[in-house]
């Protein structure tokens, strides 16, 4: 990150900076700490965690880090203070920061949506005169909704990722077909270990390698174990790699032998549903729309998928938009959207089929990023 | 976990009602999710995560689980709904279980302290006439307590992810000697392999690999790279194996060639500071002093730790009791925390020296779980 321009993201910060302002709020808090992630630190100053970030409607960016040395050498902000020097509590940094810029007391001051209640409360008692606004519709929102559509440099990243994604999937089913990847813990440490030969920071969540055993569960717990992969039957590989901060998620199933007719049912299903809501997505199409049609199909086959359709990716593996079934859901996918789709049908006896790839929505349609799929052995 | 034993769970669970009936409160919701992680609903019931539960007065466990195929499989309550049977809506969940349980408006129900401001005042306003009470010292502060003191199971369970520990530790040492592990990813990913070939779940955090480059910085970003490890001056690896749950947590730091003399005054203050603290803890003594004790022998040569000395260990990386020198740590050390020391100390320009082992407080003192050090190579 040392070399990297610091260009964007004070772009980011100035249109963070322009919602204040048009509000009147004087300035908003961004916190990324441990149990209580929020990427959106990254997003405005490069910093990938354990800091707090204020924003002020002048534009200024000043960053509370918890390790000062790597904020240094990480970070873009107008200032960069140590968390330390504030007792290493966030109402005192947040305060301290406040009187620094010379804010006072009786302005706006809006706090992160996920500021737990009885510390909102604290905020309220030692924040003397402050008004502090603490709402889901509050600044940090509005910096997911321009965190869902990607700009120019972001793209460009994704770009790159998903060759790697789609490097990683060849050499994966080829190991696998040849057998020198048999394990769930193969499969899963030879992601990591390449994705970092290829320059990322790592995984973009923890890989979840799933074999005939233990594909039925959505999320199979353990991520991955010593148990087989790639056997007679249905595995379920869960992957992204993670680049200057951006994730992938994709996922391949295989199928290893001669399907049960009810599994080779389930692998038709997901193939047809993805082609079907693949070919929905463009810009200007409402999400729940896409989902629907496909918890339309399963149902007309007297399946159900107990999860979303997809999800947007970026800094966090799952961020906006949504794509899933349900009236809240008001999401219309939009040019610079980068989407995922992962229709998959579980069941305790057959197994698990999943297939996942991701999308960018573009002005006249959607490009598929990565070339996932379902192999058979 | 299909073939564990619920005692343990329901004997958990049965000191939460007790607390709740003493306090005439009806019923405790928990809550593991993407984003807020709560073990304590793994400790009440095995369930490893993506899930509320609810604990009564009564001494009923409901889970109320995102994959209930998964939880069939893992947990142990006295009932198991699936989260989709509440359209995914949390305050739906709680208020389908509340009526299930027979639990009528007007009685006081626990929330999580956790839960985000915004998401209280929905609590609110949809639930009727229930009195919802959300304070830091609520229910999941008192299981937090239950938590810090490990019951015998929980010991057990400890000494054989200590044993593992060690292995590890040896094994590193021994492919960093020998040159086989030379790269911060080769490190990593060998402990990787080798916990889950031993029965580990997993690592029990993102394992921190820095290599002379980069040991400066208190976590490393990203926590491994395939630049270069245990090559000339000071290389840190911060580690933990997860076994049913359990994490441990040392760190080890490998000086090659001859150091400077500022790292060598920065390696044998670490080591003494380890020592003094090491002899220092016993039940009965305020964790707070050792803390301060180690911040007074780093001040005396100049030096400043960035961060606290010490942690609870168990189901999380970081939990109760504290180790910091701070006012608001009023911890007593006692029979059954497990914790760890890691002084540590950091250098832009030297980098960085940390040695970390975990800690098992008994009646009369208290007992190394592992062996980490610093290797001279």
């Amino acid at each position: 990150m040392n070399g990297t321009s610091a260009e964007p993201f004070a772009a980011r910060r100035g249109r963070i900076a322009a919602w204040l302002k048009e509000r009147g709020i004087a300035a908003a808090v961004f916190e990324d700490r441990e149990g209580r992630r929020d990427p959106t630190v990254r997003y405005l100053t490069g910093q990938p965690g354990d800091s707090l970030l204020l924003v002020t409607a002048e534009g200024r960016g000043i960053l509370v880090s918890w390790d000062v040395n790597m904020a240094q050498a990480l970070a873009r902000a107008d200032e960069i203070l140590a968390y330390g020097d504030f007792e290493r509590k966030p109402v005192r940094a947040v305060l301290g920061v406040l009187a620094r810029e010379g804010i006072r007391p009786g302005a706006q001051v809006e706090l992160p949506s996920t500021l737990a209640y009885p510390e909102y409360i604290r905020y309220a008692e030692e924040g003397g005169d402050f008004d502090f606004l603490c709402r889901e519709d509050g600044a940090d929102e509005f910096a997911r909704g321009l965190r869902a559509v990607k700009d120019s440099a972001e793209t460009e990243v994704y770009r790159r990722a998903s060759a790697i994604t789609d490097e990683l999937i060849d050499a994966l089913e080829a190991g696998v077909r040849n057998g020198s990847l048999s394990s769930e813990v193969d499969a899963a440490l030879f992601l990591e270990r390449e994705s970092r030969t290829r320059g990322c920071e790592g995984m973009g969540f923890e890989t979840l390698a799933a074999g005939p055993a233990r594909s039925f569960g959505i999320h199979a717990f353990p991520p991955c174990t010593s148990g087989a992969f790639g056997t007679g039957g249905l595995s379920i590989l869960d992957f992204g790699v993670r680049l200057e901060g951006y994730t992938t998620d994709v996922t391949m199933t295989f199928v290893r032998g001669k399907p049960s007719s009810r599994q080779e049912r389930m692998i038709s299903l997901v193939e047809e549903a993805y082609r079907e809501a693949a070919a929905m997505l463009r810009p200007g199409i409402p999400s729940i729309q896409v989902a629907r049609r496909v918890d339309e199909l399963f149902a007309d086959q007297g399946f159900k998928m107990p999860h979303a359709l997809g999800h947007g990716i970026g800094l966090e593996a799952h961020e906006a938009p949504a794509l899933r079934n349900r009236d809240d859901n008001t999401w219309v996918l939009a040019p610079g959207h980068v989407v995922t789709l992962e229709p998959g049908l579980y069941d305790p006896e057959a197994g698990g089929v999943r297939l996942e790839n991701d999308f960018l929505i573009g002005p006249g349609g959607a490009e598929a990023l990565t070339r996932s799929r379902i192999v058979r052995l």
